[in-house]
């Protein structure tokens, strides 16, 4: 897409440390990383989010997810690591082109930290089970 | 998997608020939700993290989720949503299956934190150059 910084490393116009690539999957360094070895993938193809993922798409791209995580774990032997992927501005998203984020964690003087507060209090399992028939309903419409 | 919670919930032997079922793929609610609507969205196959899966079960599993983040969208219409999957204690793992989950967002009382402090000054272009060769090297090897 004509303004898309995403696009423009795919096509070679902005620069980019490249680790992998094929005919639908683009795969590089962060050049703003959380970790050593932070890494993205993307499709080829201009999507802006999940949301705009075909099915194909989707598992074209995750089909790569493996060697790419083992590669990062063979190469920098992390303690784990956590594959985030943000839709929308008020999840994160930056950048409006999908990414994958691949973010080896070593320790507590890593660059991400994930806070969770969970509502099991708020969400019994009545309310989740209310809560996953509204989806079904929706899935089947 | 004998002791694995999740392959329990994938047979019944453990009641779960399920979603989607296919061949390969089960999704199902959160049971300690971070945020309405929270999923998870694992293979039938029992796999500890991506680190074990076939690039062919990864493709199978992601296929199915812009389908999943998009009955999520319609059903609760959340501002955005993040796709976050674990992979070992260190990154937050605490189920030995793998799973990621699909967590809408809504505002700032959400149960989901994530905190970016980003280091490009320790990870300058030549470092980073450098950390790309290195797995590179690997990949091709």
């Amino acid at each position: 897409m004509h303004d898309c910084i995403f696009c423009k490393i795919i096509d070679g116009d902005i620069p980019s440390a490249k680790i992998y690539e094929d005919e639908h999957v683009y795969a590089f360094m962060d050049i703003m990383p959380l970790t050593k070895g932070h890494t993205l993938i993307i499709p080829k193809n201009h999507k802006e989010n999940v949301y705009d993922l075909s099915s194909e798409e989707a598992g074209q791209l995750f089909s790569v997810a493996p060697k790419i995580a083992n590669v990062l774990k063979e190469t920098f032997h992390p303690a784990g690591m956590n594959l985030l992927q943000n839709n929308g501005a008020p999840a994160g998203q930056s950048v409006f082109h999908f990414h994958m984020h691949f973010i080896p964690r070593y320790d507590q003087t890593d660059g991400l930290k994930l806070t969770w507060n969970t509502k099991e209090r708020e969400y019994t399992p009545e309310r989740i089970s209310e809560i996953a028939a509204e989806i079904r309903e929706k899935l089947e419409n």
